[in-house]
Parts: structure tokens; sequence; C-alpha cells
């Protein structure tokens, strides 16, 4: 017989620690393994709990799968923080913000599994088109109209993201190991271009 | 007994048909259930062949694997031959490459898999990142020294495959459904900075 090393399948004061430790898990299956690869089971297996804990916290995959790629709300009240600054200085903040959020041990792990699973997931990706849609576009208060406005931003998260995906996911050089000054410096012109517009007068 | 509907295991003068449909269930299997979720035997099912033949022509898993994800080696030379445009034109010459391969239904679905196999495969994540610092930087000619010329490389890689990424594959609006037009010209501008260093000017 094998020696029970589990924790007990039960709340027991912990519930936020055991809660944190399925998530972590379910996080990592996911991005690994997407959504078919996916199962409670392997899920409390690699937490060391058992199933119904799994669902006793979580109720069922679907629900498991959405607490796994919700990105942090600190996360999203920072970045409407970010586009509440003054627009001579957006692009700054907005490049500043995406770097200190990627270097939140505690953003990281959830922003790089939400990028890897909606890679190959549709109902994340369909999550993730809203997320940036809403929370990281909505807040802008850019352009000259609302078609304007929400191209511009959209064309800032495509620069936020696509360097994120590179420097922190992908991990490609020397942009992951580029300094946090030097990424402002290069990035932060083009966010600032994108908002206001500059654009038309120089192209 | 069931009717034989498969194509018979061997080659037969449709080589290259079907050593391309084996490829092409492969590229989706790779990039909806990652390396894990992926069997010879399940790429044979979906092909509609028996998996000696996927074995006759790809070897190996990996080797099939390394197959899929191969970026179509016209895309590559595309790429090369965008990088020697004039300095001046040298941003609006790589966006309207982007879009072209992008609107290439034979080099999108590859692209496409690309992008989602690597979200979540680490080898070929490892071999995406090779690919875009040789393959897709490689050929920059620009900056002061090669520390710049990487650099700069790096952030034009970040702002076209962010670009895709959001139009292409997660179908961000309003980036999925900008015409082509507009995208160059918001696009040109940024890629013509990072390449010849106004930035620092305007920063």
């Amino acid at each position: 017989m094998a020696t029970q090393t589990a924790v007990p399948p039960g709340p027991r004061g912990e519930r936020g620690e055991l809660a944190a430790r399925i998530l972590d898990c379910a996080r990592g299956s996911f991005a690994e393994h997407g959504w078919a690869g996916t199962t409670v089971r392997s899920v409390a297996r690699a937490a060391d709990v058992d199933p119904a804990l799994v669902y006793h916290y979580y109720r069922s995959k679907q629900q498991l799968l959405e607490a796994a790629t919700t990105p942090p709300a600190g996360f999203l009240a920072s970045v409407v923080e970010a586009w509440q600054a003054p627009s001579a200085e957006l692009g700054e903040r907005l490049v500043r913000n995406l770097l200190a959020a990627w270097t939140n041990d505690e953003y990281r792990v959830v922003l790089q599994a939400i990028l890897m699973t909606a890679a190959h997931e549709s109902t994340t990706r369909e999550r993730l088109r809203l997320s940036v849609e809403t929370s990281l576009m909505g807040p802008a208060a850019i352009g000259l109209d609302e078609q304007d406005r929400r191209a511009r931003a959209g064309l800032i998260a495509s620069q936020l993201i696509g360097f994120a995906m590179l420097r922190y996911v992908w991990v490609v050089e020397p942009l992951a190991s580029m300094s946090a000054e030097d990424a402002v410096d290069h990035l932060a012109p083009t966010i600032q271009r994108y908002a206001s517009g500059v654009a038309d007068q120089v192209a």
C-alpha cells in the first residue's frame, strides 16, 4: 500500500492555499495540454489533492478554465489607471505598466498562461479577444471618434502584446534581456504615436 | 465489417498529395493538442491513411512536428527580399510583405500553426525563437552595430508578430477587418522608426 501523502480532501483553514495550488496546476496543464488534454483528475493529481476537492472549489472543468485564465484584477486596474495618464505621458505609462506587470511574479504566471492557452483553446481565445477589446483597449480616451479610438487602441495592444510575447514567452534575444529603460525609450514613442495620431503627419 | 474507405497505404503517384494531407492534419493537431496530445495514430486517423504511411513519409513524430512547423521557404525568401528594400521604404515593404503572406492561403495555414503550436510546445518555441532571430531578423542591415541591429530587428519583429497575432489568430477588432492600406499607414512609420532610429530624436 502506498503511503498517503496527499493533503486531506477538505478545507481546513488552508482553503486559500489549496485552491491556489489547484489553480496553479490547472494553469500549467491548460497552457501545455489545452482544453482537451486537461482533466479534473490530472489537475488533482498534479496538485496532490482528491479530485472531489477540485470540484468542491471550482465545480466543473469549464469553471476551472475560466478561473485559470482570468486576468488578475490588480493587473486590469493598473491598465485602467495607466490609460488615465496625461496624454503626453500615455506611451511611457502604458509601457512601464506592461513591464511592471510581467516582472510581478503573481501576475506573470497568469498572463503567460492566458497567452499560451489562448493560442490553442478557442474558448480562452474568445475570452482573451473580449478582454483585449474591453479591458485593455476599453479605457482608452483617444482618437477622433469611436472607430478611430478602437483602431488606435488595437494598434497599441498589438505592439504591447507582441513585445510581451517575444520578450517573456518566447524569450527572443536581445528583447528578453533589454533593460526596462531601453524598452521604454524604444516603445513609448510608438505607443505615443498610435495614441496621438502623429502617424498621419509622418507617413 | 466496415467498408474500407481509406486511401491504400502506399505511394501511387499521388505521393505529394497524401504527404500534404498528412501534414495538414498534423498541423491542426499540434496546434490544438500540442506535442503530448498528438500521436502518429491520431494524425493518420484524421488524414484517413494507415499509420505506416505517416512513418513512411515522416519517419517519427518528432520529424512530423518539424515538417509541420517549418516556415514556408517562399515566405522566408520574401522576408529576405523585403529587407533589401531601400532604407526609406523598409517600413512599408516589411508591412506589405506581412499582409501578403497572411493573405496567401498556403502560407497562412502554416504561419498560424507555428504561432499556435509555439505557444505551448517548447521544442517549437525554441525553433521559432531561432527562426525569428535568424530568418526574420537576420537579414536586417540596420543600426549602428550588431547589438543595435539586433535590438532594432527584434522590435520590428515584435510589432509585426503582435499585429499578425491580434489580426489573424485572435481576430481582435477592428484590427481584423482593417484595410491593408490603413494597416500600412499605421504600421509602416513604426517599423521605419525602429529601423532608422528616429526614435531617439523624438523621445
